[in-house]
């Protein structure tokens, strides 16, 4: 079908260049580290990150980014959020002209606060029509193992969007399109929020009840939240919205969920972070999105409640604002 | 606050019972067994539903049903949906005038297809303003348990709905109001077809991603559906639409999750009939509602698959059709 390349050997990027290889594609990654290029080219395993997983034989690997895009028909970036830009700038000379760059990445950039499509067309010096993004209910080993999963694939023009969906495809792994990528890319960022939430109350042992009242408040807050900012409601009721939202809340092994939990158990900040190897993207991002909420005059309860049990200013059982009945009156049920 | 009246003693018109009492009214439960009605009125116990459970002082039980709701100011029904109308009708002489009628009930009426609140209006002779359900993500154990949970009260009637959600609701269950009595209502139905599929995948073997997938398209099945039939869009997307579909779809102890499951794992229609002791209501559901939506056209593939797999036309492991590929386009994300 095509030549592409996918830029990092993580989790999810092995992941996705598994999925684009079963679509019959012929695929190149490039990992950092020589050994894990190394070890990918010659045994079609990552141990490090996917361990128990074969790859295709049509996946291959290279330390040499030049290498990994020359010839490339789409590029697929999973790197770190953080290092998205300075990579894009090594790579700026080589890269080619007019292919689609595809973020697989969910985040925001420190400081400048952009999506990571944003920072892809800034550093690469592309348009917006060729810079898509995949999003979804995209829990990485579950894919490497082939259950049936569902993603969209997301560009300001739906043509650049059709032809990355047509490539990134295959039996187990079905990409719908949308041209909403501020929906797409926000719906990613923003559930980590609410499974931050949904890790607090299962630390605290509270069950099924509690998690799905504050899922539903939760989806009506980032929706909110993210059509003040652009995003076509629609979106968020779908898989990059509810879909990744429900998925990353039932995921045990979230790191958002295991710090919210961690919480809900009664350790600090502090000791949270000091126990988890990286800290989780849904901390770091509460105190930006927060603000953000704030001046725009968004209310956003959940967050504001997980806000004030990092902070230590409220009890961990006292989370999910909306449950607690005060004298006044019953209200209207309230959905943004 | 105020009396109160529950009929029907089963784990959830108890739990419900409790949730009353919790909230300072008197309550009074009517069980249809003399020895039901004794261990709640004697021992603060119903050890057949609730067991492990302490009920109320303020909460009592007689058999006599003209007894339990004398001088009732509301009245909550809670006996199983194919009874109602039977008992509706002997109670008929003694029923308080003037009272709201509370379904707490999910189903539809075998026969007639009436929602529970249509069938109490008929039966009880009262107009749509006297009756409010109470619908959300309210998995009966973990509410008798206290865990923080939200719910809502609906009524065309929007004072009904203010007066029973200020008498049901304590410091762990949150009332809302709504009054879209059908949106609330078809949530309850819907969901357990939803629930099966979910147990069909668990079955099969299939983890999170392919579970968001089906609640995120099912989400979508159902709200095209009650929209059909005179339900608000926002309903679906609140505690009775999407509140309840995650709650159910999360809890293992779901009838409707077990037989799915149990059809997930090979056994057919037939088998999963006989080995639970009661056909779960999303079984009995599916062909009605696929006539419903095949009449006004509403395309439910979810349902649908479901269908095939009951009637073992279709291998399990080939549910959830928005994720299987062929060489057709890719599609934009449908989302009714």
């Amino acid at each position: 079908m095509a030549d592409v390349a996918v830029l990092g050997a993580g989790s999810w990027g092995t992941t996705f260049a598994k999925v684009l290889a079963d679509g019959g594609n012929a695929v190149t990654m490039w990992a950092r580290r020589p050994e894990a290029a190394r070890e990918i080219a010659e045994s079609r395993r990552n141990t490090r990150y996917l361990p128990g997983i074969t790859l295709p034989d049509s996946l291959t690997a290279t330390s040499d980014a030049a290498a990994a895009v020359a010839g490339a028909q789409q590029i697929y970036l999973a790197v770190p959020s953080q290092q998205l830009r300075a990579t894009l700038a090594d790579l700026l000379p080589v890269l080619p002209d007019g292919v689609p760059l595809v973020s697989l990445m969910k985040g925001v950039e420190a400081g400048s606060r952009l999506r990571m499509s944003e920072v892809i067309a800034e550093a690469a010096h592309v348009g917006p029509e060729r810079v898509a993004v995949v999003s979804g209910p995209n829990l990485a080993l579950e894919i490497a193992q082939e259950h049936p999963t569902a993603a969209v694939v997301s560009c300001s023009d739906l043509d650049t969007a059709m032809a990355v969906a047509r490539v990134a495809r295959n039996d187990y792994f079905h990409s719908f399109v949308n041209d909403d990528v501020i929906g797409t890319e926000f719906g990613g960022v923003l559930k980590n929020l609410v499974a931050v939430a949904i890790g607090i109350v299962d630390g605290v042992g509270y069950g099924e009840n509690t998690k799905a009242s504050i899922i539903t408040r939760g989806l009506a807050e980032l929706t909110a939240f993210a059509v003040a900012h652009g995003a076509k409601p629609e979106t968020m009721q779908g898989l990059a919205g509810l879909g990744d939202l429900i998925a990353t809340c039932a995921s045990p092994l979230s790191r958002n969920f295991t710090a919210g939990r961690l919480l809900g158990l009664g350790y600090s900040r502090q000791d949270v972070v000091a126990r988890m190897n990286q800290v989780a993207e849904g901390l770091s991002s509460i105190a930006p999105v927060a603000e953000l909420a704030a001046a725009r005059g968004i209310p956003m309860p959940i967050l504001e409640q997980v806000r004030l049990v990092i902070d230590e200013a409220m009890d961990p059982k006292d989370i999910a604002p909306h449950l607690t009945t005060d004298d006044a009156e019953p209200t209207l049920e309230m959905l943004s």
